[in-house]
């Protein structure tokens, strides 16, 4: 190394040393894959910063959290010390908007602290007292010249500094004054910082409410005004007779109708019935083997109706107060428009042919997927093109297919680029498919994540599952909860009895802010096809007449519904804001392994909303236990008591630390407790 | 956004999203602070690298661990899928010469494994025949053309093709010739890659061995030949007289000597015996307290001897196969001449005096310490200047007193800066600090630390502080354990007779690569003084001849030493590999909560090397009790059983999986076992 080379940071590059700087602020949490990918949020909601700060010697040593919104304004909170041996600081953040935000801790040297330990001890012991009265005055003399302040926050100061050097007062007062409440405060409030290190700004993505929290109701819009005639014979539903069903929808306070996909069905190697390889003219095939010469995935098809009819669904939604969300399935019919236009879209085999989907030796004949290597930027521009003409007929929320067999990159720049003009668009991920992947999807960009809920049944798995999602992944993915999709029926709903889907869906619509509910829920629909775990007459390959009618009030099975109990969850959703956040979640004990006790809290205006959910999760047994409640997790002392009021049945009890409970098929499987303070 | 800016660059970054690449990898480990500091290892240390590496679909993915020489040269090794549900990778690293490395992980599609899955399953199924023989013909063929191969490595592949489009022979014979072990084994070492994406690059520092691996002897110079004439007046010793004493020291196999300070010690306010604040003339003072008309820290003290007798007593020592490492002790005596050259280097208070050190309301009246804010140029150029003195005259090894009340930032530089010329020197931090403090000193380059293991004594300490140091923490955090200092003597090592010092001496030579002993260890040295955790008369304030000749052979005390103890410890680590090494640490099992066992296993030219150490952590008792090995961790399967050698006391067991022990006063408090196989 030559002398003229020989500068600080050619040292410290030359060893591999990031510069450290004056204070050592390190692990800024959250932060999401060394700041690869934006931490998120939405407008309004808090979480916890941490990190840990420390300095050399026995000064004392302060920590800021600095928030910087898109326009680059600045505000500064103060941060904790929550634990000094572990020198580890927190603040809380929140944004009032979206956008692309960042945050920041700073680690800066507090000669005011400083000057107070040492001062209170020394002048108690008579040690140097004179000198670090008038050290004192100088410190705050300094906070005076350089920190700005309106003159009565000044003054507050000007007059320690007086109190200090009054030599006709004795000591302790002189040392009082300049270590009051009112100039703690403010000292506080404006402290003197002195060699101020930033950590590196921690990207920050603030998203529209929504995004977190929503109630969705998933339909497919063939079936819904589908029937048959006297010779069996089926009549699809339409976009304008699925738009009649969206009343009774907004009616249970569902706050997204998602549509499985509405283009045009494939019509080669179209499936039958129960996923059968044979079908007959009669059979509409699956709304996710798309395209045919009808169209791709920018056209509709045919039987539901035209951009008109689209059009005229999304008003209705939006009136009723419902947005609308859209499936994104991006695989092709063989017959779809884009494998002869674009046959280099698709993998050819060597003898020629295209590759349809495989799980060998099994094969989806029915599917040719997508192969992204061959041309990615043509693809992209479709698929962009594809978004684009949704997007321009209302639709901001997309719930896509199968994430998890495209690339992850891919997604990435589909999300951001949508982003760039229509930042209020939602991504929900049906990344049924291991973490990694999962939590990589949630990572570049999508909003919400379908989750291991179905299949997390015992307390244990709950638990466990709760603390994992509203813990650190909660800095990036948002779960949403779904007790079943079209897809999916677990056993624990195939035996469960209506039981089992009260309390699936009061868990999914309290534990978590988004949850969703694939309609027939409510006729308990618990039938599985022979071997799998899905609906028998699965609704992908057939129509289905629910016949909600005869449900209604006079109808022939009036009140054979779940929907007044949705209906109720989704009240209690909206009324209480704690059920819209999700890092908000405590567990609490109770003795019998079987029922499962979680909280959620959330200051607003300055009153804490807190609900308590206990869930007897057998569904076929009543259980008497004792909950233990962890009150400070509640805002409360260990020993202060108050009214629990079950918003489900309407009860009221008076519930302290250990309280007695009864729960199940004899009562109700889930108490949804609000707390109400005496 | 305008169109012309609209590259996949500025979507991805308005967003706040770094590119992913096509293959995710993910979480590689280990790594320092998202890449703020370097991995550590020495010459030939090995260690695991970990990644997450994943693909959309269900195509084949791999990943590669690439190793960076500092000339750029690179080396790819294979990595291992250990967990499919987590995708977790592992393959080891391990660099052949010191210098600034990197590593990193590049995830692929790897069309050979695919092909090789599908063709297995649908060949046995007779599904697509002809075609997946064909398709693996090709994938063979693009194997040969794309990938450097020698001819003989290249034939096994082309009689691959060749077997594979053989119609004359049956489909399964043909594809067995396809997936042979040999076309296998050639596939893995030279693979076909696909969409090649690397992980960004992980700064590694490879240093030599004695960074990781060294036995310290801890002496005061002035004591080693110090006298008393018959008045009580004392002889200071000598460098000279001090290197009579390095055959010794060699003699009990220790790599490294460590002086405290030997420069010119401060007459202003000098303490005097046990710290008192009173001395007379012929006390000697605390070498700490640097500095006086006599010099500074480039200096000697007089009474030591000159430069010429430093260089006599680095050369005795080099001679014997000893390194010295000497003492740096930022802080300086009222009377060190950079206290009038520099008083900006110094606090000055508001009454125009310079600050002692202070913990109010203590007072360290005989130590000024810097204040590194105002003049921090100044300063780092005086530190280095004075580093440079030392390692002109031959020393590479520097043991920082108290670095953490310095700032970090600044031995982050002057590490970075020595190491730029001396990329040899090693510094140890004694960060008797908070975690988070010691932690960061050793990631901004400190080779080494002391450790809170002088306070580890109950075995769940133990287990729990040998996994941390032996984790994560040791990619960059090398410990060094003492079981006492001139600072620290604990109530365990007060009152655990001599049985305790063969036990902490045994543990610390043997858990970790890095321990060190001070002086006046072997004759169990355990009297404190009364209130404190240090020696009563404490050598920081005063000479002590310990009369060494008393204990050889004929002498008075004859025998009264662990001298040999110590010998033999040291012995056993020279001639063992696996305790040169600190990743390789396993805790085993022995139902009596008192005794601690724990293995190191090194493979060397294909051998194993393993030692087991069973120690009794009861130093009062003789305990018996049943040990439980993890034989996998000993490179066994469950059941096998080995000749275990007692290396202290030449016995022999035959050990398998549980074993019986008796270990204690009546015995030996610790086994150290060599495992022999039969």
């Amino acid at each position: 190394m030559t002398e003229s080379t020989r500068t600080a940071e050619a040292v410290l590059a030359r060893a591999h040393q990031r510069p450290l700087g004056r204070i050592p602020v390190l692990s800024v949490r959250p932060r999401v894959d060394c700041g690869a990918a934006p931490v998120k949020s939405v407008v309004q909601e808090e979480f916890e910063v941490s990190a840990t700060v420390f300095r050399e010697g026995h000064d004392a040593v302060n920590a800021t959290l600095v928030l910087t919104a898109p326009d680059g304004t600045e505000e500064h909170r103060p941060m904790t010390l929550v634990s000094a041996g572990l020198d580890h600081w927190v603040g809380r953040a929140c944004a009032g908007r979206t956008g692309t935000w960042s945050f920041r801790v700073e680690g800066w040297s507090d000669p005011y602290r400083t000057w107070e330990h040492d001062a209170s001890i020394k002048v108690a012991a008579e040690v140097d007292t004179a000198l670090m009265l008038e050290e004192g005055a100088r410190v705050v003399e300094r906070a005076i010249a350089e920190v700005e302040r309106t003159p009565e926050q000044a003054q507050v100061l000007r007059d320690a500094v007086t109190a200090l050097r009054d030599n006709t007062r004795p000591p302790m007062v002189r040392l009082e004054a300049g270590t009051s409440p009112e100039v703690e405060r403010e000292m506080a409030t404006r402290p003197l910082r002195d060699v101020v290190t930033p950590s590196a700004p921690v990207p920050w993505l603030v998203e529209r409410d929504r995004a977190l929290y929503g109630a969705w109701y998933e339909i497919f819009p063939r079936s819904e005004g589908a029937h048959q005639d006297e010779h069996g014979r089926w009549t699809s539903g339409t976009l304008r007779t699925a738009a009649q069903r969206l009343p009774a929808i907004a009616q249970m306070e569902f706050d997204v109708v998602y549509l499985t996909p509405v283009h045009p069905i494939g019509r080669v190697n179209r499936k039958g019935p129960n996923n059968t390889l044979e079908h007959t003219p009669e059979d509409p095939g699956s709304p996710y083997a798309i395209g045919s010469v009808e169209g791709g995935h920018d056209a509709i098809h045919p039987d539901l109706g035209t951009f008109a009819d689209f059009d005229a669904f999304v008003a209705e939604a939006e009136r009723l107060g419902l947005e609308v969300a859209l499936d994104l399935a991006l695989q092709c019919a063989p017959d779809h428009p884009w494998v002869k236009e674009h046959p280099e879209w698709f993998t050819t085999r060597a003898d020629g042919s295209i590759a349809y989907a495989e799980n060998p030796p099994k094969k989806y004949q029915d599917i040719y997927p997508l192969n992204f290597d061959n041309d990615p930027e043509g693809i992209y521009a479709a698929v962009r093109d594809v978004v684009q003409v949704w997007i321009d007929h209302g639709v901001r929320i997309f719930r896509v297919d199968n994430p998890h067999t495209k690339p992850v990159e891919f997604w990435q720049w589909l999300i951001a680029d949508v982003a760039a003009d229509y930042p209020d668009v939602i991504w929900l991920a049906e990344a049924f498919t291991r973490p990694a992947m999962m939590h990589t999807l949630a990572k570049v960009g999508f909003q919400q994540s379908y989750t291991y809920f179905a299949w997390r049944n015992a307390r244990w798995e709950l638990e466990e599952y709760l603390r994992e999602v509203s813990g650190e992944a909660a800095a990036y993915m948002r779960p949403s909860f779904w007790p079943t999709t079209h897809d999916i029926l677990t056993p624990y709903m195939q035996y469960g009895g209506p039981n089992a889907f009260r309390l699936r869906a009061a868990i999914a619509a309290t534990a978590v802010p988004s949850y969703g509910i694939y309609a027939g829920y409510e006729l308990v629909e618990n039938v599985a096809r022979p071997g799998a775990e899905e609906q028998i007459d699965n609704e992908k390959y057939q129509y289905k007449d629910r016949k909600w009618a005869e449900r209604e009030p006079g109808g022939r099975k009036a009140g054979q519904t779940l929907a007044p109990y949705l209906k109720r969850l989704n009240e209690i959703r909206r009324a209480h804001p704690c059920l819209h956040w999700l890092r908000n979640l405590a567990i609490h004990h109770v003795d019998d392994e079987n029922i499962l006790a979680y909280s959620k809290r959330r200051t607003v205006d300055g009153r804490d909303d807190v609900i308590i959910v206990v869930a007897n999760l057998d569904p076929h047994t009543t259980r008497e236990s004792w909950l233990h409640l962890d009150m400070p997790a509640l805002g409360m002392t260990w020993h202060d008591s108050f009214l629990a009021h079950d918003l489900i049945t309407g009860d009221s009890w008076h519930w302290g630390e250990h309280n007695y409970i009864r729960l199940g098929r004899d009562t109700e499987p889930v108490h949804i407790v609000h707390v109400r303070r005496f």
